[in-house]
């Protein structure tokens, strides 16, 4: 005879990297091989990358939950968490332990905190950091961030050209993230700046349609949202 | 009969993350383990952190080639680099493949960079991205850094009060790295800017050691230079 205690399962938010398979951590890999259900985030223009990342590592025997965020998240975006974080919830009462797949880092620009703030205060929460495309960028493009006692930022190409403009003006080294349609208009900001020489360009960082080019050879009309403007330190070792 | 052909080395900078052995990359552990060659930083004043973040992994065939960085690094520091460089060339010719290890990213205020410069015009130089531990921190803070379109800043401990009051004032989310002996002035500068109350403090993230504490209990004279103040964004979901 053996006692069995009903308890809630445990919420992980794993950080599954830039998109090459091999990125993920070994603390990532173990946490969602031994898990029971994986959610992970789609959209309704998007490939779903983050499944696409962690593929090679499912075992098969697992309950997958694809969870719907629009592209465009807007103020309208909270009933999609909730219901997420409800669909999630089921699960974890159920005992089950529940793993969510998170593109690059859970905390670094990620939609996972909007379940972590719905789900923390009930559930016990675990979150697993990983490889930014940032960093990642970096080391593709082969370009050193940041020295010593830079003023590092990570910009939206969101902003405006002035905002951009005002911000860049008081960093050493810096990303611009989330081009797509923006980027026109960035490029514009780093010619005026005199940074478009130093500045690289990335698409899809580690993943297999992985593109680097030089600014001036971008066509403006086809860039994707994953994709960053890295402006590497004025300082050289 | 064969032909062999004298072939140089390739070197790798290879990401070993904040601290915790698992959160080394399957890659950074695959391209560790199949290395000859095994170098990394070590120090006058610090214990080799980098080799005892991989000790589990060695295989125990290895070379280790411990590279003397100063921990005051000023100007000063380009003969440590020329002679560290200088002997790992002599792997690279000697046709042995050789990793070096980073703690957190080799790319994000790390000391490779010294390394890459040097040999990257010589031989093939490969960079694999690590977890930085800025995000380590948020995760094992339970903080979430940065939503959407938020502006966000790493700065150095050591600029002076005017410099971190005037770029903290333009961050909707930052990061003040490697406090040490400056706990004090940037713990006068946060209170100063209403921002004491949001910033979180932690030493050594996700290592055995890891210490979070609330920043008026922070003894500013024993602070490690392995610490962080992290101020999560004003935007809360």
């Amino acid at each position: 005879m053996s006692l069995v205690s009903q308890t809630t399962g445990r919420l992980y938010g794993i950080g599954i990297g830039p998109g090459d398979p091999e990125l993920l951590t070994i603390k990532a890999l173990r946490i969602l091989q031994a898990s029971p259900v994986v959610a992970y985030p789609i959209s309704d223009k998007q490939k779903p990358l983050a499944r696409s990342i962690i593929a090679p590592y499912l075992t098969g025997n697992q309950i997958e939950v694809p969870m719907l965020f629009p592209f465009k998240l807007e103020e309208s975006a909270q009933p999609y968490y909730d219901s997420a974080a409800e669909k999630l919830a089921e699960y974890l009462n159920g005992g089950q332990d529940v793993v969510v797949l998170c593109e690059g880092d859970p905390f670094f620009y990620g939609s996972f905190m909007y379940l972590y703030t719905r789900l923390s205060p009930q559930f016990h929460v675990e979150v697993v950091p990983g490889v930014s495309s940032i960093m990642a960028s970096a080391s593709a493009l082969g370009a050193p961030l940041t020295y010593r006692n830079d003023v590092f930022m990570v910009l939206s190409s969101i902003l405006s050209a002035e905002v951009l403009t005002e911000k860049l003006a008081v960093a050493d080294a810096a990303v611009i993230i989330k081009l797509g349609k923006h980027f026109r208009k960035v490029y514009g900001v780093l010619k005026d700046l005199g940074l478009a020489e130093r500045a690289k360009y990335i698409e899809r960082a580690t993943t297999s349609t992985q593109v680097i080019m030089p600014l001036e050879k971008v066509d403006p009309d086809t860039v994707p949202y994953f994709s960053l403007i890295l402006i590497p330190s004025k300082w050289q070792p």
